[in-house]
């Protein structure tokens, strides 16, 4: 199936910076896909750190229990991501596929099998062929370059439409230190979860234990933030890899000064990936930001922001470009936090909808109907019950979603 | 908009017997739709008991709150319904409009207007012009007949494509009692909740809190099973009116082995109204019946049998006739209760797909596909930690659920 590429998509992939100590390969392993790579390697200088988070589905995939196991070691020296199988619930014969792919690669890098990160996203239910795998790396070591990532962007994706990257640079210390990164998603993809495959590398020197709280914590503010269907993913996972080769001062712990500029950075990378999934959520037409104030805490304004995200009643009546603003109240609703009903306060695309539990009576429907004919749809709302403030990204729910969906194996 | 009837609806609607000591009355308000009723009146004998379940979005519209008011009281006079505006969100226009109604029904009835419940289903934030009501009721009044029960369940519908009712007979000791019930709803239909509208009638002498154990405990087992779209209504009522006019010995308590017969009946006249809910769900082609054994408690049976039910790929999926089993076994993941990945068995249609963790050796495509033709598509999942077991029913997601809420207003 060939889909057109999203209305919601950047002008051009970025030209994302070379990191030092971090080359990319790609190649056609032939399992699946044809006419395409579907293999990434990405190999680390000895000394890179890793940190991760992966889905809470508890039906895993191998690669993901995988990567759980060897992230206490905090150490990587290569990621080898595959689209097209996912290799989830595959029992035995998947686990198998992980460990002769980790111990092949660490063959070819002369690391350890524990510094070997893998990914699959695809087809759930499927066996990769291990030979595929096993058989086309060796072939990829010649081609590997700091220059590849690009190609590494778009190996690994699947019912997208188009390759997200997002780079950045700041200071650590006197030291610049370079950020750069890549995620495909598209369906499947849900909140409160480590959303989907990104990958972010950079050159900072960061001991794991403190680069893996950095991600964590900028994690929930990010990925954990975008929905495009309510349905989390068994394969998702958020890698970042340190190579150290910038040589800045180590930094103490997470909340070292000198590393506030690196995770602002940190965070506008993450962030912008993160909306770039979104945007190429299956079927979009619109890109939606619901920002929610005055809720109790920050998690209960979380959970009201990804309730309005996630309601198919809002995401349709936005793919129809209709202010149906009282599904947007039902959202509210139904998120079981605390709201007050009879002071709420509810913007569209910033015109001002209610006040004081009703339909504010200066508000007419001519003055947000043309701003819903725009692509970027926002949605702002008051709780009026404490300081809690969070945010969702989606995109509206089309007919394209179905297409993509009720086909997407055959 | 005018909607094809879904191909899932029963034949004809069911002959409901009389209740003695209920009438129905319908008219034309003209407060919204044209050509047809849309203003139902009930009118009960002195002495006939309530009972009531009501949504959990914190969000309720003002006849909700009435509801949920004189319900303490227990008894029941009249039942005002409209459709077309869902009076939610009206602030104190709103509840002006309820006051209204029920001081005007009361007056004619000849009751308190704490007898006189109100339900009202549409667009939200719309007022209604009280006087539409008001002005109408009078002149229904002559009108009301017990035979109107067919009449009654067509005015209530909004999205609704067929009118649902269903009844039984049984006894409560040597007297036979009758049910005859009808309910609405198609879209913004979600779980764990008192779902949408219903409305059930007995000539059964009960009290008051008797009834309402008994409806609440059979609500968890038929309307909060149901889910179109997991958008929970702020108007969700299910009232449950009981006459008396059958003059059975009335019993002690809602365990009174008397009530058996009558809770069996009961319980068979809300799973079938539930279904037809499910299969009036917006654009659906399949009626989906979702069973989890094997859980922790019938609890999270539940929760799990939601998340597969309220599954967007799932249902997509169902919905392109592809037993797409991973999607069922991520959402089982995605549910958060406890469930043994590597024993899941898994059946669609009847045919087992996965034994120990992995796609069952015999399983071959070819032997699910042209089951899933068929409009009934049964999921049985076994998760294999304990003994908890639940169920759910919903629908497929198609393009026609895009088209009916893409425009819903227009």
């Amino acid at each position: 199936m060939s889909l057109p590429v999203s209305p919601l998509a950047p002008e051009k992939f970025p030209d994302l910076p070379e990191i030092s100590g971090i080359r990319f390969a790609t190649a056609n392993s032939g399992m699946r896909y044809k006419g395409r790579d579907d293999l990434m390697l990405a190999v680390m200088d000895k000394g890179t750190t890793a940190a991760g988070v992966f889905t809470k589905n508890t039906m895993p995939g191998a690669p993901v229990d995988w990567g759980r196991k060897i992230l206490s070691k905090g150490s990587a020296r290569a990621l080898v991501v595959n689209s097209g199988i996912a290799n989830v619930f595959t029992g035995a014969a998947g686990v198998k596929t992980v460990e002769e792919t980790a111990s092949k690669t660490a063959e070819l890098v002369g690391s350890s099998e524990y510094e070997v990160y893998i990914a699959s996203t695809g087809v759930i239910g499927e066996v990769i062929p291990t030979e595929y795998v096993t058989n086309t790396l060796p072939g990829m070591i010649d081609g590997l370059s700091s220059h590849n990532s690009q190609k590494a962007a778009n190996a690994i994706l699947t019912t997208d439409t188009f390759a997200k990257g997002a780079s950045g640079i700041c200071q650590i210390g006197d030291q610049t230190v370079t950020i750069s990164g890549f995620a495909k998603g598209s369906g499947m993809i849900a909140p409160d979860m480590a959303t989907m495959l990104a990958f972010v590398f950079t050159d900072a020197s960061i001991p794991a234990p403190v680069l893996q709280q950095i991600l964590s914590e900028e994690n929930e503010r990010s990925f954990n933030c975008v929905t495009v269907d309510s349905d989390t993913s068994t394969s998702d996972s958020v890698l970042l890899f340190a190579s150290g080769s910038a040589n800045n001062k180590a930094p103490a712990d997470a909340n070292d000064s000198a590393l506030l500029d690196f995770r602002a950075a940190l965070l506008a990378v993450m962030q912008d990936l993160a909306k770039q999934i979104a945007k190429d959520g299956e079927g979009a037409s619109k890109f939606i930001t619901v920002n929610v104030t005055g809720a109790q805490s920050d998690v209960a304004a979380k959970t009201i922001a990804l309730a309005i995200a996630n309601s198919p009643l809002v995401k349709t009546a936005i793919a129809g470009e209709d202010a149906n603003w009282g599904r947007v109240i039902m959202a509210v609703g139904k998120s079981g936090e605390k709201a007050d009903r009879d002071k709420i306060a509810l913007k569209i695309c910033g015109v001002q909808i209610t006040k004081d539990g009703a339909p504010d009576p200066e508000y007419k429907e001519e003055q947000v109907a043309p701003l819903m004919k725009e692509k970027d749809i926002t949605i702002d709302v008051d709780v009026a019950v404490g300081n809690g403030k969070s945010h969702a990204w989606t995109c509206d729910l089309t007919h394209g979603y179905i297409e993509i969906n009720a086909d997407y194996r055959s």
